[in-house]
């Protein structure tokens, strides 16, 4: 059988995981979440992340310049550890070139790389450079540390949790979307763009959220909340529930959808890379939690929907109805 | 100016390194070791390394077994995490596949992945999967853990120590040669291109080395022990000098090499990944730490050489003499 096949969590569940049940102690947590999970203390865990990125498959060298490519592969891992609620301590970086490449491209990546490092105060303490005679290679690996009574896994979820989002959803499927049509600049474009090539990840947000009992299963939204909601109700057993009118979707991502013949619904819920927070809370804590946000962060939280009794799947609601066909959906925003 | 030019040390050092100074505190050792250093309490320390493997530039795949190659990428990073003398934790594998491979083909790879994580009690705990339009990339990482006391930095070399490798040296690269000649497999052959295709690393000869403070700097050769001395030599400021007739050599390599025409005594300097452990003990505890060596794990160190005050550049000897050109030196063995 081929690869492609399997598709990649089919390859993580029947290849790669299975052979690791055994090695893996009952306190530690493996594949399966954002981050892994080692206890190192009665009071706090060890975590570590890892994301490779390959030209041609995760980018294209014309339309990612270095500086976002080096501050984006750093973000999409930091936002793994926020995801946990932990605090990111270090990170490490391998990196192959074609020979041919320039130091100036370089230098511009590690200029980027450098700054979200700073802005999160988190050294890089190693890595790899090697050369590469096909595509550049990156891969990021990050390591966190979080209080054990802090953890927020995504097989917390429970019934009767609202669902809510720690930030907009699509603007980052709509920067793609800018850059495969190729449209022109303007302050709408060049903030969708920003979304999709400097995404910020939401690390004091998960670390604020995590510091909360309330808040129950936690995970960043980098496929697409459709596919990342998919992953807490496997792995908490619930039912989901999102209702679509509730989506938090930026004006500039409807005016421009609107101008271009783009779905914003569609972009928001299957588009992926948006890397904010999807959380499950209590929903007797949601008027409380989402107070205390707002007066953190000086904007709201999102509530999206909610967990139930169930099969692990997701319905989508539109004015109290379920809407059968996702894609006879979209065509009504 | 290209990247060729700055090559693999060049770039770490002028372009990746300096940026980051500011941000490393001083109890925690970064870029510049085997592993990276983070202080977890006042007796224990994390360590984290990581290597990238790209199809064509490290390995051909049709040259190495899958499993082969899972093992090697494994050995090569629990190699690192041995010669800062720690113990291994858990490992982080991301791959990057063509989609017209077989799933068998990744079946087979994490088998030998997963043979030596069992030897060494290491389990995978995370990773990425993703698909590559060309050539096949592998990233490992791996944490361990160290005793603060145990740690052996390449900085900790002194003037008057006696050099010595824990095992033998160049059969790796008397594997590759075996390989480019496309030489048949008989007894010899095989014994060379498993020290090339599935290095065993030292890593409870490092634990057991790390215990003794007469043991003071420590690398794994990885890249031939006339490049990896040099970094002890650096960061030690010691000038070294390597009796060539001392070398480890083994008989297999030797009647190889005389049936081939190769050179033994260049393949062990210069060959690389060996994946043994080069370090410096204080002379006076040569016989103590040789001796207990030999007991616990049925062989010998092996004495190449001393470290001395100096400029950190190595000498070469002969016969107690000088041996001012290598070239010329290695055509008498």
């Amino acid at each position: 059988m081929k690869i492609s096949k399997l598709g990649e969590f089919g390859l993580i569940e029947q290849v790669i995981a299975p052979e690791f049940k055994e090695l893996v102690n009952q306190h530690i947590t493996g594949i399966g979440d954002d981050c892994a999970i080692m206890p190192i203390s009665k009071n706090t865990s060890h975590l570590h992340t890892t994301d490779m990125l390959i030209e041609n498959t995760h980018f294209l060298r014309d339309k990612i310049a270095p500086y976002q490519l080096g501050f984006k592969c750093l973000a999409v891992n930091l936002s793994d550890i926020a995801a946990m609620g932990g605090k990111p301590l270090a990170s490490y970086l391998s990196i192959a070139l074609p020979k041919d490449m320039d130091v100036e491209w370089m230098e511009e990546f590690m200029r980027g790389y450098k700054d979200l490092s700073e802005d999160e105060d988190v050294p890089l303490l190693g890595g790899d450079t090697t050369s590469s005679q096909g595509p550049i290679v990156i891969n990021v690996g990050v390591t966190g540390e979080i209080n054990n009574q802090h953890i927020k896994k995504r097989s917390d979820g429970r019934p009767g949790d609202i669902l809510c989002l720690s930030g907009e959803i699509g603007d980052s499927a709509g920067g793609l979307q800018v850059i495969l049509d190729a449209l022109p600049e303007d302050p709408i474009t060049a903030r969708l763009l920003d979304q999709h090539l400097t995404p910020y990840p939401h690390v004091s947000e998960g670390l604020w959220l995590a510091r909360h009992q309330g808040v129950h299963a936690m995970i960043d939204v980098s496929d697409g909340i459709g596919s990342d909601l998919q992953h807490i109700l496997k792995a908490s057993n619930v039912k989901g529930f999102i209702e679509l009118e509730q989506l938090p979707i930026s004006a500039e991502l409807r005016q421009q959808a609107g101008a271009c013949g783009w779905n914003a619904m569609e972009l928001a819920i299957s588009g992926g890379e948006d890397y904010v927070l999807l959380l499950s809370m209590d929903a007797n804590q949601y008027e409380k939690l989402s107070g205390g946000f707002r007066r953190e962060f000086g904007r709201s939280l999102h509530p999206i929907g909610h967990l139930s009794q169930g099969d692990p799947v997701i319905t989508y609601m539109k004015d109290k109805q379920e809407v059968k066909d996702l894609k006879e959906g979209y065509r009504h925003f």
